[in-house]
């Protein structure tokens, strides 16, 4: 709120509420125009929400398009009538950009009833649709609660490379970069780099950045490029701490963004969710008895397929809404060669993945820390260990036991909010077929 | 901190002196060892300092080699010749994992001996210095006080593609991807994108992401990939408001580092900076004019070189140590095509950069919002604006007057701390030549 030379206050329209009496000024874009005789009624959109402002006289001949950008000067008066209570009655109206019309779509209508594929080709205009807005809204939140949760418990945020020269989780699904005169790649996690981190001395790292992975197959669930919430510990004694960790950690989150974004939640018709009950932690294994006693569903060796993780979440949804559960002991084959084999069973992990509302959210694990170890581990895998030189350094001279995990912010956004396609939680999503806008 | 079993305390090195009569637990890499008749103390470094631990008896067969980590238990005990003013006596010491000896170099001297290449070359040795180190604690606590502040004055957190199908400022300087069936680039900055979510309905927005520039030249200022942090707010009236905002906001970090990494800028043995006063503005033609006047030096046209940016950071740094000015009314042709021109000069621009200590930090300035004043501008440079679409809508369905500016977050963090290179405020640069670790 700043006021100017002519003792105007320029305000927000959630705002507009506290000002009653007083001469204000709003801008923003045109949600709304009713013509009633010599007056015309014009919801005004902001970042904050919608105020009403009335018109007369003169500023009628504007003839003000939907979506035009606009100041309005005038007085802040209650209104028994309007939705907040107040109205504004304009004495002045600039015009600071006028928009075509009509419109592609209809913005000021509760739902925003387009194809998924028009939503994204007409970005800039979906996401102003008070509700695809609240997404992202809430997104900033989620990033934002992540960082200073874990700032606050002694974690250094890291910039790590995203061009590499080669791939950490085995070669296939990278993108290829002309990177001068060589192939480089396009990272498919921070995961060597976050290590390095933490055996730099930094302990306890996070990274919020871009990943990629060139998988071909276009479904409701993948990105191409997406945002991954790494984080990485120094000093644990098993990866379950790492599940203590993720635990509070969302909860957190999630108490963060109910907290800071009620009224997003109310535009999206979402409730809020509470981590109250601990999340359940079972073993694979478990997962395919339970699965196969419930449904008579037969799983995959060793791992969930997309039905499978749908109905476990269904399964624990009771307790948990909407379906959270930490599996546990997945076998070495189907996990990447930095993968700590269980204490107790060397053809299995430390390691786990994260389901919630019926998809993998996460996947984090407890790391080799012993040279020899790692290097057998990466022979195991018929992959040359002089490859991997830059990386086994880290092992040489003194690291940690340490483990990590990884979140996907879109498809926590997703889940948390009920979208049907990850792709409506991202601004501008990349897949197979869409590099615009 | 947390009490295990035997109700020791695990503790930081640099908690241990609030620790006194107590037993703990530290946990760390061994920065040092002194032998002494039947005793040896052994330096333990973890992420917040280093504690002095005395071994004796079986402890000694341990012989610990350097950067080995390590758990000590033992009981905290006042010490007047340790540097702390307190010593652990080490009851049982737990090697977690041996390092090789000896190492490439040494990492217990105040000063890392070592050229920039084989610094590089052992990334994370090099970074265990605790000078090195400090500069990425730093580095975080800066991109956390960017975040913090912008998100308190209403901006919302984007993250918006690094996969882009052409490039914004220009065709050149682009890495090419292959990308399925198509060639699409790295982005060179998130300049369309963060423009878009203004546009969108966020108003004010940040991101906080790696840009990728394909410049040939290998210099002590320039990495292919860094990171920007990124502003673009709405509904401003000229760029001096971007001018003001930048001003305060850098203020806000360097005053939250200086606070939040004492330790830090003293192992650096570098001075914090305060920006008390206001940094002063003056267009690129007065650059040139002191530039002459004083030095003798002519400048390229619209421009400052190098040796210029220098001279006059050296010349304003009497006031604004290490030298900071905003220079302004940079001329059309050296600016991007979404440059807003100068209100009463339609051949400069609305645009500015800041130079810090002789190094451009931020280039930034108001947009174009006209869709016909931005389609003129894109013929006027040969463009075709077909090859706009998706960004062109932007501005068809109500922009308002808007504009930003970028802070290269590394170069930032060399300024701050007077670092030669560019690359030492990068923990893993990428350049012509290097692509590992």
């Amino acid at each position: 709120m700043s006021i100017n030379k002519e003792s105007e206050v320029r305000v927000l329209c959630s705002t507009v509420s506290r000002c009653e009496g007083r001469q204000v000024i709003i801008q923003g874009w045109v949600h709304g125009v009713r013509h009633l005789g010599q007056v015309a009624f014009v919801d005004v959109r902001d970042r904050s929400g919608i105020v009403q402002c009335v018109l007369e006289g003169e500023w009628l001949d504007l003839s003000l398009t939907l979506e035009s950008v606009v100041a309005v000067h005038g007085r802040a008066v209650p209104a028994a009538k309007a939705a907040t209570g107040i109205e504004i009655h304009a004495d002045r109206v600039e015009v600071l950009n006028r928009a075509a019309s009509p419109l592609p779509f209809d913005l000021n209508k509760k739902h925003l009833k387009v194809r998924l594929d028009t939503m994204l080709d007409h970005r800039v205009l979906s996401l102003r649709h008070r509700k695809a807005h609240s997404i992202f809204t809430i997104q900033s939140a989620l990033a934002g609660a992540f960082r200073d949760y874990l700032t606050l418990h002694g974690f250094t945020q890291i910039f790590t490379p995203k061009i590499v020269a080669s791939g950490t989780e085995g070669g296939s699904n990278l993108f290829p970069i002309n990177y001068f005169e060589h192939t480089a790649y396009l990272a498919q996690s921070p995961q060597f780099y976050k290590q390095m981190m933490v055996g730099a001395g930094y302990e306890r790292v996070f990274e919020i950045g871009p990943v990629y992975r060139a998988e071909e197959h276009n479904t409701s669930r993948h990105l191409n490029e997406y945002i991954s919430l790494d984080a990485e510990v120094g000093f644990i004694r098993s990866e379950e701490e790492l599940m203590d960790l993720e635990q509070e950690l969302l909860k957190h989150m999630f108490d963060t963004v109910a907290r800071q974004c009620e009224n997003e939640f109310n535009l999206l018709e979402v409730e809020p969710l509470a981590l109250t009950a601990d999340i359940p932690r079972m073993t694979v294994a478990e997962a395919h008895r339970i699965l196969e006693r419930k449904y008579g569903k037969l799983s995959p060796k060793g791992d969930l397929d997309p039905e499978g993780e749908r109905l476990l979440c269904q399964y624990v949804a009771e307790n948990n809404r909407p379906g959270f559960v930490f599996l546990t002991r997945y076998p070495r084959e189907i996990r990447p060669l930095y993968a700590m084999p269980a204490a107790d069973e060397a053809a299995l992990t430390a390691s786990f993945d994260l389901l919630m509302g019926g998809l993998e959210i996460t996947t984090g694990g407890q790391r080799i820390h012993e040279l020899d170890q790692l290097v057998a581990s990466i022979r195991s895998r018929g992959l040359n260990p002089e490859h991997f030189d830059s990386y086994l350094e880290l092992f040489r001279y003194g690291m940690p036991p340490h483990g990590g995990f990884a979140i996907g912010l879109e498809r926590l956004t997703s889940r948390l909010l009920g979208l049907g396609n990850v792709r409506e939680a991202s601004a501008f999503p990349r897949d197979r077929n869409r590099l615009t806008p």
